[in-house]
């Protein structure tokens, strides 16, 4: 049974390591962040090594001094489980819980990420300090949500998981004969004739089957779900009123959080974008991790207040970059800003990286002064600002499975990345100011207008169906290349491609020629606009569908490109090929034109300005972020807006500065 | 004993995986392969898995079933023994097949080409399925040659194959005090005092000794042929009448194919040029697989119909071009055309290689409509074409030992690549119309009139005696950088380079300079005509012979670059630097004028048009091939020529469309 | 007790391995040694397998013979131990002795470094040969120096070193509460409760804490000292009056010479410097390793002939260039100037590295050639060279341990380089005109009128107090971003960037930008020129400093980029970027003039001219170095020079051929 977050502000705060410190550091760390108006703290999520020096051997007594710290200054507890790194000790006494790589190499101890999710020991010793969290601090009045571990991931091939894996394909297929046909273990006649024939799919071991490759990180990415629900199961049974998140990475490949995001109670995550991220590869993300659970508000758990260690330039965040990102997150959905970390660390590996507070432990440093300011700024609009959400209908179909799928492929191109094509579509209808959820296949597509469906190699059962059901209702659909090619098992559709789709689109795809990194072809739209267009292009024969672009070089020059095909009350769309931005413009300005989508209250915006409209029963919000370098002009519908931030009237015209942001009510 | 293979046609077919499709398909393959013009299929080449479920457990139902309805449907047998791949339960239950990598790691089951050489178990159970294949199928009527494995390959490191090596190296050295010697083992104190001390080269062992290198090649290579010996000695006990190949895959670097031929009754190997291969590129990988069995006609086991699922960008073969390709193999003595392979995977790893069925089924497919149309065409012609020889007075030299010994060398360049040189001056030939073999340096060159040995570091005992007799009796030599450095046991000749070479040569080469990448020195010739050089340049100090290129630049310039010295009833040319495309025709032009070497019916070609002839008993058939992308004219001596595809009569000009191919006869 | 080397002449020889060719050679290498002007030959090097064949089996018969060849020929020895590489046997009878790499894989048989410096059966057997060594050849008359083993290096992980590391560990840090803290164990949850947990940070283990990481290179730079020691011992024990050198590699990252040097009686190292080396990168080393020994002579180990066989492109070196770099190492402190090798080995890795002698074995080769003309010319000079020490009053701060530092830090950029950054620096100084050492930050300052501190992250105890007593004195120090960061345990320091240097520089960093690869900012002199910057940007605060240069762009534009803080007597710059070129000499010339720096006799060289001062008791010596590929004029002070080369009075003028050599002396 779940809980529903309530927060009673806009939280905003984040890591803190006070065990990397002495204590005497401690009461100036909670003056400091009164100072920075952080209203939460997350701890101790790395504090299982000074927690539990032995079997039974505990030292609370850091913690519970910490917190009463906190507590008495006013900071709120997002409660780690501290289970995200094993200490020495356990790595010593119980080996099984070191994970196997990929290489089929045991780990020794050391990082993060080591541990098998199939591990007995690391089961019962986890669960057994989840349960000494819960039990000591379960109550506290200060804890305001739990967050359990950190940062999941990293894939075991160890013999336990091996065995594991063999119960659970039994569990999937039944017999071996289904896993040998689903996987067609006959190519290379690697038929299995028992189930202990089968091995985790390490380097040197069997690679050439996508259906072992795929159903592995399935199992894989279960696995460590259930690792956590383990955590999960004690939290809720000793403190059933606590919501609970555990930080998630955005597109991070291993971790079908589509499979995780019902357990928990928020969504939560760390948002670290490269020195040169574009503002729509930032939104998809936030879109992606809004749409794990149907639009509910979200937490942005880390971001740096200013460098990346890790990077390779450690590239300060420009003055005023840091606050628009944070709002670009609340206007997709978030009601938590939170960093990582609060001071930096004196020693190791992250010496370097971003901190509200540096190491000379000065407030009058820039990156404080930011950070002190949005705090108070955030306090003073919170009221307003939180729980509303983001309105749009528009989906994009995002599945892990399919990324899987897409990139355990053998061809067509080592240039065909799933992310890539799904950044390129997304950026050209970012572009087009207009907003979209970024869901699961299998979600209810029943709301939207208009529907995406980047590479969507993999068909599950219902999919097809689902998407049908909505054109039908009067929506527009677009997918691409390299779309309906197998089912969830990865086996070929052999109805011709794109398999369940292709009555939807009226289209055959006889076959699909790769274009080297920097080959194009032309393409003509029936507007007698010209376009280019690289990476793939099919060989497409009409079934139904209208050509709205014909290639114009190569041997299939004046073949269709591009095809609409009328179904129901609404219009689907195939491209054969990646047109440019121009290109994939005029197809999407073609699929809003028909499916009526339309930009939050109808405003145009120069480009790189981003407009969301978040809905709460208090009203409208209208988000406008500025990440151009200057000042731009935005013209506004003729209706007055008060803007919330600074609490002043908008008439007829926006200006914002450079990395600026409003937010607007009708409410005046 | 060996057999000469005497097929009744061309054969058009190619490989069939019916195991991964159901009985269903069965009889739609027949009826498609008719359609298709197929009158061979290749099978069951990896099949072991669904024939040997158990060490006594056999499963040939199906095989038989597969076969009756080829046969029924008229469609011959290239049988394979089946043994390319190992099945799980073989794998899991005698580890010792399991191979080594050169990492010194022992892979787990998995993938193709696993196998230790000298397992005993692969032995036993590999000439096991063998002598099954044999004796159920060896007298079956369809029954048209027999398919040893499949693309033979990869090295094992592994204890056996270590003892292995220790009773090899005893048998060709006799005692360890030679082996010392020669392979320097006092270099850095590595003297051997037992041979127990020797151990295979892997990765973290002993690696700095190229005569070591080199012996485990020539060993691994032998090792894998005994292999193959192995199911061939039952094959021959049980049908001597049936010839027997095995697929090669042209310039392959671990197998010295040199060796393997004499024992194989037909020659066939696995063409896959990739997408922006030149025409020459794959001239000179059939001329050398025609060269290993004295250019008896040979097999083009597999080609892509279409495109190829492991190459970076999977394009499409352009229209025309796998027709164009066929012919090429057949200009260059083919005698069968076949694919890789009739239907697409379902699913695994070829899910996507081309096939001349795609996932659909489809006979209008652009791609079934050209193989059916190709095979229409060499059913209507092959009667004319069979048997041929092609007809060339040149050779190149090539050799697999060397090819090991020049990429060990520690220096002279990291951009000096065995391969790369060859096809360099081959395609310079190439482009003046010649046709070359590509042969091993010990085989007989007394009939060519020039002879080409690139890089030829390493002279083994006989060469320069049989190339000096050659050029005494008045045939030209060309040779280059690098070339008689070493022996057979890659020690330096102590006389100067080029070794024995020099005398024929007229040459000493002092010193050589290794230019980067970009970096070029100028040629001055003799004509006055001006070039560019890279890679190396030599200083040269000649001893009787003549410069006929000087070099332009640097502390060497107008020294010797390219030398000449007459010889007998011939001469012999040095190339101390590798000149560009210019300059390398150059000099083959002055070879070619005074070794009396013409082009084909002294047809001159343009540029990317390509000529060969093949003469039977029948008489004299010229392959023109178009590997332009646009129509081209050639014109022809004054004579009546026949076109033998259309039938027609060709006065004076030959005009080729795009990929366009004529054979011709004179018998009008 | 060390031993005062005093050799009679100028050392011209190198590496002999007779071992490798037959007694018919050896006799023919001593009259060539003649010709070539040899008087010393180093052997055997790399003996050990051919002079002990088993346990108590060994084979000294061709070494003697060689030794009496040598010394009838008048040839001196440099005597190596021998140790360099194990032999087969050994490595076979006590497995013991192979290393464990970086990844935990032990290694095999084979190469060289291949020995644990803690193997007990390694330490017994070498300095059992070494014992060997010193009392067979200790009293020979030809004996002039010990040569142990041969470029020491590479780093073990194997379970001998572990328990060793402990133990020095416990030594270094007394508690494991200590080390916890250096180390900041707190990170992750990493606190060790038991020194058992400790474990060498193999790749695949932790890695993630730069304390461990640093100390374990000190660890094994140590561990490797100490069996050098090992060898060191028996042979001062046996032969106390012979110098001993080991021979060292320039900029080598694993050993901290430092530490090494005290015990050595000489300096020796290998200078192998690439085929685009500039003249500053060859003299940076030279400078290193003759700071060493305090200015103390050295000796050229190792040098190429012509090619190195390991390089990308074996190029030639140009005719003159030997000796230019013969007589550069002289320049800075050489007294004797070797080769590697006498003769190019017959077969093995090294077969085309370069030789005095190639493998035709002629004297009438240009390399044998330039060798000997060296040879003859050295011997003619020899007295007045001998003995004397570079003047200079600058120094560059160089320190092994703060160069691990800068380079396991994660962030703040990947291109920052220690090397780079000291050679970029250094470039600008050599342009000047000035010579430089290169001293440990822990050496006595005292001297030095002009102190540079490339980016010395790492300031160790003392360092801060003895660069202030330089300054307070008068002397000008410089230093770069990346300064004052951490502690001698990389703890970082809390009082604010650059932590002890703050004071000293008058100000505060408050945040560094990383610039990526083709970024640039601009830099506004106060004297108004322009200069671009990169890879950095700090941001400082100025606490007393005062702005030389500003930045131009971004958002700090206007800042101060680099600063100027008068200090006592003296001042301390900072550079907050990396300007270009013109930028930093602009600075060098700044703090020059403040300090009083002076080229040597006031002579202004023209570019790639370097000049620098030898004095010994016999006077001053001047030398002027070409490294251009053309002919150049200097001009002198007006008073007589003796040119010494050719013994010529020079007046006003100096005229020097491309890659051409004078040394003058006022002693006219």
């Amino acid at each position: 049974m779940q809980v529903k977050p309530n927060f009673p502000f806009v939280l905003h705060g984040g890591d803190y390591n006070p065990e990397q410190w002495p204590i005497e550091t401690w009461d100036e760390d909670v003056r400091l962040m009164q100072r920075a108006g952080w209203n939460i703290a997350t701890l101790p999520v790395f504090g299982w090594g000074n927690l539990q020096l032995g079997e039974n051997e505990w030292n609370f007594t850091w913690l519970d001094q910490v917190i009463e710290k906190l507590h008495s200054g006013g900071i709120r507890l997002c409660l780690a489980t501290g289970t995200a790194a094993t200490p020495p000790w356990i790595d010593q006494a119980y080996p099984d819980i070191l994970r196997t790589d990929s290489k089929g190499v045991k780990r020794r101890h050391g990082g993060r990420h080591t541990c098998c999710p199939h591990s007995p020991n690391f089961a019962r010793l986890s669960t057994g300090l989840a349960t000494k969290m819960a039990e000591r601090y379960g109550s506290h009045p200060a804890l305001l949500l739990w967050h359990i571990s950190n940062e999941y991931g990293e894939t075991c091939y160890c013999n336990l998981c091996a065995e594991a894996f063999r119960s659970w394909l039994k569990v999937r297929y039944g017999t071996l004969a289904e896993l040998n046909f689903r996987w067609n273990m006959a190519f290379w006649g690697q038929t299995y004739t028992d189930w202990s024939q089968i091995e985790p799919p390490v380097e040197n071991a069997q690679r050439n089957f996508q259906g072992l490759l795929i159903d592995y990180d399935r199992f894989q990415s279960e696995s460590l779900h259930n690792q956590c629900l383990a955590e999960m199961e004690v939290l809720r049974r000793i403190t059933p009123q606590i919501p609970i998140t555990t930080n998630f990475m955005g597109t991070f490949k291993p971790l079908d959080y589509h499979k995780w995001a019902p357990d928990l109670d928020i969504i939560s995550w760390d948002s670290y974008p490269a020195r040169n991220a574009t503002p729509s590869q930032i939104a998809l993300r936030h879109s992606l991790m809004r749409g794990l659970k149907d639009g509910q508000p979200w937490m942005l758990m880390e971001q740096t207040p200013s460098q990346q260690n890790w990077q390779s330039y450690n590239s300060l965040k420009r003055p005023g970059v840091m606050r628009l990102w944070s709002y670009q997150a609340m206007a997709h959905g978030a009601d938590a800003v939170m960093y990582f970390q609060w001071r930096r660390s004196p020693g190791a590996q992250e010496m370097l990286h971003g901190a509200v507070v540096e190491h000379a432990g000065r407030e009058d440093a820039r990156v404080f002064k930011e950070v002190a300011a949005l705090g108070a700024e955030l306090a003073r609009i919170e009221k307003v600002t939180l729980g509303g959400r983001v309105k749009t209908d528009v989906a994009f179909l995002f599945d892990w499975e399919n990324w899987w799928a897409v990139e355990y492929s053998s061809g067509p191109s080592v240039d065909l990345k799933y992310i890539k094509v799904m950044e390129t579509l997304y950026s050209a209808l970012f572009d087009l100011g207009i907003v979209a959820d970024v869901v699961s296949p299998n979600s209810d597509l029943s709301g939207y207008r208009l529907i995406v469906a980047p590479a969507l190699k993999m068909v599950k059962p219902g999919v097809a169906e689902s998407i049908k059901a909505a054109v039908q209702g009067g929506a527009s659909f677009i997918t691409t290349f390299f779309s309906g090619i197998t089912d969830a098992t990865d086996r070929a559709f052999t109805n011709g491609y794109p398999g369940p789709l292709s009555d939807l689109l009226g289209i055959w795809v006889e076959e699909s020629d790769a274009l080297a990194q920097d080959d194009r072809n032309g393409l003509h739209f029936s507007d007698q606009s010209e376009s280019q267009c690289s990476l793939l292009c099919d060989r497409i024969q009409l079934q139904g569908a209208e050509a709205i672009a014909h290639y114009t070089k190569d041997f299939y020059a004046g073949e269709p490109a591009i095809t609409v095909f009328p179904y129901g009350e609404g219009a689907a769309f195939y491209l054969g090929t990646l047109p440019d931005r121009a290109g994939l413009k005029s197809v999407f300005r073609s699929a809003i034109r028909r499916s009526g989508v339309t930009m939050p209250h109808g405003i145009s915006v120069p480009k790189d300005v981003e407009i969301t409209e978040r809905v709460s029963e208090l009203g409208s919000l209208l988000y406008i972020l500025n990440h151009n370098s200057n000042e731009v002009e935005i013209l506004l519908p003729a209706r007055n807006y008060r803007s919330v931030i600074d609490d002043a009237v908008v008439n007829h015209t926006l200006t914002l500065p450079a990395y600026g942001v409003a937010i607007l009510t009708t409410e005046v």
